[in-house]
């Protein structure tokens, strides 16, 4: 009974904050009450609380409260008796070490496969996949295992980068990179576009948002997947 | 007595492999005879002989002889026996991952520390640091330890690129990143361009190349070193 929103990012060009997504956020944790927002990944560095007030912030005006789980004593606890769930985006690294260090990667599995709504913006959405091991983030923390939550059935690269045809630069498109992911993993990618989020209800998944996203699976051409198209049988 | 050239890139846009570098690599391994070379990287998922034939090929006509590290039986005695070596680039989570899984990391580094004339490039250089936590390389394999030579007294990121003022793309800059890793590590980071490689003679190092290089110091404001500027006392 899987009931999630996998975000590639958080805020498109030009816009604040979660803007694009708040409507579907809204219908997403409507019953809700209060959610839990995991801040652990701190994107640029900034606190767990500086971290939290932003999206407390944002969420109090569609009238949904939201708690840090850095504010509980015990965050096992905290996610068992959770009726929904933020991981926002940051370093990928920094979270899944911190989600292990605090025990909380396996409670935070049970949870969402028991159905409570989660949403994810982009290191937030990379950990619903088998493994983080097709962020784009940097090493700067050694996590006790790539491994996460395996909500989808495959890996997700959020923040997917169409490679720039004009660029003079050396260093690996994005394509390149999850062609040598391949090389050593057989889970295919998704390469999810800013502005596009996959739904995930019970065993359903779609892509959503108005861009296609680019699918990788091991020895195949790369292709696109329409709007609205299915990820059920991406295996 | 260190001796080592750190390149960022093996390649410049519309140039051949080492093209630029290769005046310089001859006389680096001038003496050596025969130089190893560790394709454990695999660039785009190459064979360790495919990668190994394009650097013979390259190599040949300047009078260095080369043998890929995975020809000999046994790589640790390989190593403690070179009279030159040269790291390729590729994915750098799967460099480190190799070089420990078959030993190579400590004989490696006495074997540095001892001048043995080193080339590295791209991953290869990124290793000369004291970590590899500044690759912007995925976590295609998960590694023993992010670890790496400690060559040099900071960290590099290889193949430096400077933040596109044009963008509406909202994952991270080269130097949001670089400013992540400093939440939680000290140690400086050199941002080493396209074009540009770091000469370690003894305990002198100095920017080499037409290009400036970014300097990344925990809590300062990042600064450009002009070419020939010296990087030995930035620890």
């Amino acid at each position: 009974m899987k009931n999630a929103i996998l975000a590639s990012t958080s805020t498109l060009h030009g816009q604040s904050y979660l803007e694009y997504l708040l409507p579907e956020v809204k219908k997403h944790f409507g019953d809700a009450g209060e959610v839990i927002f995991i801040p652990y990944a701190r994107p640029g560095g900034i606190s767990h609380d500086e971290y939290t007030r932003l999206v407390r912030d944002t969420f109090q005006p569609v009238g949904i409260q939201i708690k840090g789980l850095h504010e509980y004593k015990d965050p096992v606890e905290a996610i068992k008796g959770a009726s929904g769930i933020f991981t926002g985006g940051g370093n990928t690294f920094l979270l899944v070490e911190k989600l292990y260090r605090n025990k909380v990667m396996s409670v935070l599995k049970e949870t969402l496969l028991a159905g409570i709504p989660y949403l994810g913006t982009s290191a937030g959405t990379n950990i619903a996949g088998l493994s983080m091991q097709t962020t784009n983030d940097m090493p700067i923390i050694y996590p006790p295992s790539f491994h996460t939550l395996g909500l989808v059935p495959f890996n997700i690269n959020p923040h997917y980068l169409d490679p720039d045809t004009n660029s003079t630069h050396k260093g690996e498109t994005r394509e390149t990179r999850i062609k040598e992911f391949h090389t050593l993993n057989t889970q295919p990618v998704v390469g999810l576009r800013e502005g596009s989020w996959l739904e995930v209800r019970a065993d359903k998944i779609s892509l959503k948002g108005p861009l296609p996203a680019r699918i990788f699976k091991v020895d195949e051409v790369p292709f696109e997947l329409e709007p609205n198209g299915s990820l059920t049988h991406l295996n």
